[in-house]
Parts: structure tokens; C-alpha cells; sequence
């Protein structure tokens, strides 16, 4: 793969690199921290990135996102924000392990202050993976940067909707996972900035159970009509992927 | 079953009598006006009357939601609203057929002015199966009773939702069927009176399908958060219906 660095210099104590099974990529996560989890891979996998398309990852993390559909579509330019300096800068060794320097940036930065970081209307893709839990809900992590990934400590929903909103051209695309107990709060918050749900679709973890995560298309500007796809099962039995996801992880 | 009329002078040309396969009861129908579809029936399989609850149908067309709810739970008393004349006449007569006088009214009115039928905050629970069509979506029916009970012809979805609010008790619940391709409306417009979204369930024709219905609990000043239930499946092969809808049908 072209001119990937060597690991040595390039990983800090407690982390480790984990292959993607796309492109040969690989990832530096540090347990202690924060490791991607399977939403962030089923976005990718819901996610929709045409020719020429430029992305933007809101809270990248180790930035999962953008390594994963750069390796999963023909975009030509992937962007990262994240506010945590330590997952920011994993992040930006991984995309120079897989010699991604050109194709995905990776910006330390708060996603509040987005529209004034990148210019308004200036994407035509934004994905995120945001924290799920506000006040109300779980219990909070004591250690901060898994808190910080989790709850919704540094930015809401809200924070993260009216900035996709804002980045996005006219009919550009919002892509979220979340979960489905805040349905009702996202519909109403993505509504109330003009990013019209137009495809969903539920991920249950076994076919008779309730749906654990959902996947979010909304259009910028679009009309109110939403297509909602069949459900999206993890385990076909009990410690067996469903062919559906081991296609998405790529095994 | 108690003091239940003659066949003779109960139906009229055209019209036949089913069984409902719930304590013996039957409804009269008239194939070339409207029957009632597995909508209606699977509502009242996702609908809870408490012992002792009054609950009111919004558009009851021929009264097949209080009659099987009448059956199915111990709430206290059941009361059908329909603008169309000859489904009312059909309901009332059907009532009569079961026996029910004293536990079922049918009163022939507009959903738009229910309100001012009924007492504001009277109900514990409320009941809709309306049109699933506005002028954006579907052909519209020429046959004119058709017509009105699938197309927003008479009311909209927001006259439906606004009634309700206004009807309900203080945490009364509010249950509707409907089609997924509008629940971003149906969750905004229920936001915004007030009914909160609290239960929801998605029904597909198989498993590997798009959901052709959903079914909504909404809590009248209910708190955000929902639970979305397993998928409900129609058929677990062709012409084969699960066994979950076989148990909501009463087979």
C-alpha cells in the first residue's frame, strides 16, 4: 500500500493497532481509552458517499469513520473533527499508517463551533456517531474520554444537528447512528433544522428482540416522505454474525 | 350470548355478516363500500384498555375497533365516531347483532369537531385507523365511501392528532395505525400536541421486507422516550401467517 509509515515511532504505550478487513487499513485504538464500536461500523455501512462526494465526520474519535468509507466509496475527501486532543491524534497516525495523508484530514476542534471552523454549506456528506446518553439517562463513565465519547457532556444532539445543518450544501445528506429510545427527540430536532428523515432502519440484535441502535438518512431542505428499510439483525444465532453484518464488517 | 337480534331486518342488500373469531361476535360489512383491513385488527393486538377504562375510536368506520377491543379487554365503555352515515348505520346495527348496546355507542359526527362533540379530557384511551392518504400520495378511490376512509378528503392527520389531545385525559393514551412512509409528520405533528410517542412498532409482510404499517402509543404530556418494540412479521412463509398474527386474529 503506498508509502505507509513504519510502525516504530508510531504507537504510544497502551495502544495497539487492529486490522479493518478493508484495504489491508489498520487502526490505533487504546483500550483505556476508547475503541470503535459496532455502530460506527454499521454506519458505514448504511452510509451513501458518490464520486467526488466531500465528507465530514462529527466526533471522529479515532476516526473509524472516515478510514473505514474512504476505503468503502469513491469520495474524494474525508475530514475528521473531533475535540479530544488524545483521540484526534491517534486518529491522524492511523491515516498516515495507511498512507491517507492526501485523502482524509483529521482537525482537533469542537463540534459546536463547526460552521465557524469549516465554511457553511460546504459538504456534501456529514456522518456522525455522537454521544447517546444526556442527563437523563446512564450512568457516567469516570473515565473521562470514554465519558466524553458517550454522554453528552461537551455537545447535545442538538449541538451536532444544527451544525450538520449548517455544513451541508442544499440537499447534502446527514447520516446518524443513535439510539432508538431518543427517536422521537431526533426526528423532531433533525425537523426543526431542515434535515428531512428520508431513510431509517433499525438494528436489532436478534430478530424477536427490540431494536438496540438506528440508522438515520436526512436530506437537507428535503420533502417529508421517509422510506423506513426492513430491520437489520446482528446475530442469526447466539454468537453468529447474520450474513448481513459480516458483509458490512467485510470478514 | 345476551339477548342478541335477529339476522331478519338487520342487513341490508348488499351487505354480509363475518365472524370475528372473539367471543362469537360478528360485524356487517359491505364489500362494495369498505371492510375493515388487518390494520384495524392488529391495532386492537397492540392497543391496552385498563379494567374500567372509556375509550373513544376516531373514524370507526364499521365499528370493528371498539367491537373487538369490547371483546378483547374489561374497559368500562366503547364509543365509535364516523362521518359517513352508512358505515355508522352498519356499526350501530353490528352492536345490536353482539348484544352491546349498553357497552358500545356509535355516533354518526366529524373527527374535525370532536371536540366539541365530547368533553375535552373525558377519554382514557383514544383510538384512530384513519386515511393514510394526503393529496401527495396514492390514487384517489372513485367510489366515495372508499375514498374517504383512506383519503385526507375529510380530515388530515393533524385534525385527528389535535382531537385526540384535546380529548384525552391528563396521560391518557393515544393509539394510531398507520403507514411508515409518514412518521416523520405523524412524530411532529403528535409532538406538537402535546402527545408524546412512547410505544412503537413496525410491521413487515416478511421479515427481509420494508414495514407497510406502524402502529404508535403516544401519552397525552408523556415525557421523550420510546420504545420500539421487536418487528411485527405478517407471514413466515407464503400464505402462511406468523404465529403472532394468528394469535392477534384469534385463528
Amino acid at each position: 500500500m503506498n508509502n505507509k509509515l513504519d510502525y516504530e515511532g508510531l504507537i504510544k504505550p497502551g495502544e495497539r493497532i487492529d486490522e479493518l478487513n478493508r484495504n489491508n487499513y489498520r487502526i490505533i485504538q487504546n483500550t483505556s481509552k476508547f475503541c470503535f464500536g459496532m455502530d460506527a461500523v454499521l454506519l458505514t455501512g448504511f452510509v451513501k458517499v458518490l464520486p467526488g462526494e466531500r465528507l465530514l465526520d462529527l466526533g471522529t474519535g479515532t476516526g473509524i469513520i472516515p478510514i473505514l468509507l474512504e476505503a468503502k466509496t469513491k469520495g474524494s475527501h474525508f475530514t475528521g473533527l473531533e475535540i479530544q486532543e488524545d483521540s484526534a491524534d491517534m486518529a491522524r497516525r492511523s491515516v498516515a499508517l495507511n498512507g491517507l495523508d492526501d485523502k482524509i484530514d483529521i482537525i482537533t476542534g469542537d463540534i459546536k463551533q463547526a460552521s465557524s471552523i469549516f465554511r457553511p454549506g460546504s459538504f456534501d456528506v456529514i456522518t456522525s456517531n455522537p454521544p447517546y446518553m444526556n442527563n437523563n439517562h446512564g450512568l457516567i463513565n469516570p473515565n473521562e474520554t470514554k465519558a466524553i465519547a458517550r454522554h453528552e457532556i461537551l455537545c447535545t444532539l442538538e449541538d451536532v444537528v444544527r451544525e450538520a445543518s449548517r455544513l451541508l450544501k442544499m440537499c447534502g445528506r446527514f447520516y446518524l447512528v443513535h439510539r432508538p429510545f431518543r427517536l422521537v427527540e431526533i426526528i423532531n430536532t433533525l425537523s426543526a433544522w431542515r434535515l428531512e428523515p428520508k431513510r431509517m432502519r433499525l438494528v436489532h440484535p436478534y430478530i424477536d428482540k427490540e431494536p438496540n441502535m438506528v440508522l438515520i438518512e436526512a436530506v437537507k431542505g428535503g420533502k417529508s416522505m421517509v422510506k423506513i428499510e426492513p430491520p437489520l439483525i446482528v446475530y442469526k444465532e447466539k454468537n453468529i454474525y447474520s450474513d448481513e453484518i459480516q458483509n458490512i464488517y467485510g470478514f
